[in-house]
């Protein structure tokens, strides 16, 4: 599928016992069809393969693109002797071209045939689902009674959710479905959802966790939480330090907001604004673009009490700056901006996001459709 | 003020008869001492002199800001014996730091001396307002019996609302101020406010109509209205073409939205798309993107029935590509983007923006604090 020759069709099997599954979705009304497609057959809480393919996200594709993914998905089944409801499909690539469904036709044997359980087969399957990113992304969470480990890609279009973010995570742990949904859920909303590359959302994110019980380990709720959650971790640092273009990764901590939620919206509007990012590209401690960006975000805050700091080095207090303002060194890949709303209250969130970089504007005006 | 030496102070009085005024101004939370004195004092409907100064925005000042603005309209009104009470102050330029009070105090006199009413006069101030704008903005529409002329800045940081707006318009109409504020609210609505370079809003954007009746003609409100959108459509197109790193106009229309706000806010989440503007950058028909940016929009729409036009050529039907998609020729410097939104209403609207270009990422990182 992909004309460099690359490898493009990653597939993941749950060998059992169980075949718990829990997935999290792009938020676009404009949605692909593998992802119409997964949500219907991860609703029952149980998924015993996934495959993904690269180089076309079968997105924009009408009736024919979800028939498509129907395909893809019953090939699969038929290859590895399961129901196909019993299949997740991601796709990853361009958008409005339908799948070339020979080519897909006679690639999913060739996985299937190339199963192995060897130390190589997760980075075989993560370099299978890279498109624009530079390197291949893994993780392996090792508790003392069971393990999470995993593959992402993504490096645009995130907020959290194109370029496309996807994540499969898997791990040996005996979980029920509702544990499954609490972990994902509770990890994604900590880590891939704060995650604001461009503000610009995919139309085939899709994360998914699948559990089989292997172990033999019942976790408590928390635990399967903070595993999952430091793979989600893991996986979100990955995807930030090789977004498109990056030149810095950026940290915006809100605080002093009325309630966690405002103070999300807040850092996030800052996140994405542009001359915000362009200022950091530039290693411009630039408070005045900061108060400018959160200004305009929905959140309740004191106009005239509102501080910033730049890498533990504060630049500005109750919206006037500090003697020193401009002495802060940004020059570093790392800038941590901190923001306190001013309210007396105790909201507080962090979004990661990047520069706005000439790099950034070269992938995505020279990346033609 | 401006450590090149070029102008930077610019005052328009209105001789009478009559001092009519209205204003509209910034959104942002964050907003500068000068838009907080003039605010407060165009309230009454009546200003009699606008004072601008460039090179510093007195934003980010705190009290001291508030009392240097008061003490540039107090200088204002002493050198033309009038009341500091009918000065407006408009202020563009860096953040956070102070006026340079003694600098103000030598120059006001200077402009005041030199006011004239003669041909240079409006480019003159026109002049004294630019940022890092390329160009002064002049405009002057003339209708059978009465005329209005204005002064425009602006080149970033506009949605509509930083490196500032600034916008003063003049007439000799003789009008209400009730008139005067509907005349600029719908001028400023259809306008202004559809612009949007960069999704920032600025801390000091203020819009100012002056009246003084001097034609003797008193316009319906219809005929005041259609005037001053003439004049703002023509600051608002001198503003896009003059943009930051501008080399593509690009217009966006959505229809068939459940009506004209929902129609707005998907037209702004496509304007401010940054992987859609990098691809306007490229002259790249990206519909893809387009629609994975409207499918972000909190709008009603058939996420299977949207239809992309790009310069009249239909390159996206029932949310799949036209058989020709991909012919269509961006590469001239003006792009329209129609949006079909599949509802079957007939919402409507239209927004104003930019591509995304190296050019832009430039002079937002290389403008340091």
């Amino acid at each position: 599928m992909k004309k460099s020759g690359k490898k493009d069709l990653a597939l993941i099997v749950n060998n059992g016992p169980s075949y718990i599954a829990a997935a999290v979705f792009t938020r676009n009304k404009v949605c692909a069809a593998p992802v119409t497609l997964t949500k219907q057959n991860v609703s029952n809480g149980t998924i015993r393969a996934v495959i993904i393919n690269s180089g076309n996200a079968n997105a924009c594709t009408g009736s024919t693109g979800l028939e498509n993914a129907q395909a893809q998905a019953d090939l699969t089944a038929d290859a590895l002797s399961i129901s196909s409801e019993d299949i997740a499909v991601c796709s990853t690539g361009i958008i409005g071209e339908q799948l070339p469904m020979d080519t897909l036709a006679a690639g999913i044997p060739t996985v299937v045939h190339a199963l192995d359980a060897s130390a190589d087969a997760g980075m075989n399957a993560a370099e299978a689902i890279m498109t624009t990113d530079t390197v291949a992304k893994t993780t392996f969470v090792s508790e003392p009674n069971f393990v999470v480990g995993g593959i992402g890609k993504g490096v645009g279009m995130m907020a959290p959710s194109l370029a496309t973010m996807l994540c499969i995570l898997a791990t040996d742990a005996e979980i029920t479905p509702d544990m499954a949904r609490e972990a994902l859920r509770n990890g994604s909303a900590q880590t891939f959802n704060t995650l604001d590359i461009d503000g610009t959302t995919s139309t085939n994110d899709t994360v998914i966790l699948l559990a089989n019980g292997s172990s033999g380990y019942r976790p408590t709720q928390a635990e399967i939480n903070a595993a999952v959650l430091k793979a989600c971790e893991d996986i979100a640092c990955q995807l930030q330090a090789d977004a498109e273009g990056v030149t810095k990764r950026v940290s915006i901590t809100v605080t002093g907001a009325a309630n966690d939620a405002e103070a999300l919206v807040a850092a996030r509007v800052v996140g994405r604004d542009n001359l915000f990012k362009c200022a950091m590209f530039g290693s411009d401690p630039n408070w005045g673009r900061t108060l400018a960006a959160v200004g305009m975000a929905d959140a309740a805050m004191d106009p005239d009490n509102l501080s910033v700091v730049f890498n533990g080095h504060a630049v500005c207090t109750h919206s006037t700056p500090t003697a020193d303002a401009k002495d802060v060194d940004l020059s570093g890949p790392d800038i941590a901006v901190s923001i306190d709303l001013g309210t007396g209250k105790t909201g507080t969130a962090t979004v990661r996001t990047t520069d706005l970089s000439h790099q950034y504007v070269e992938i995505n005006s020279a990346y033609h459709t």
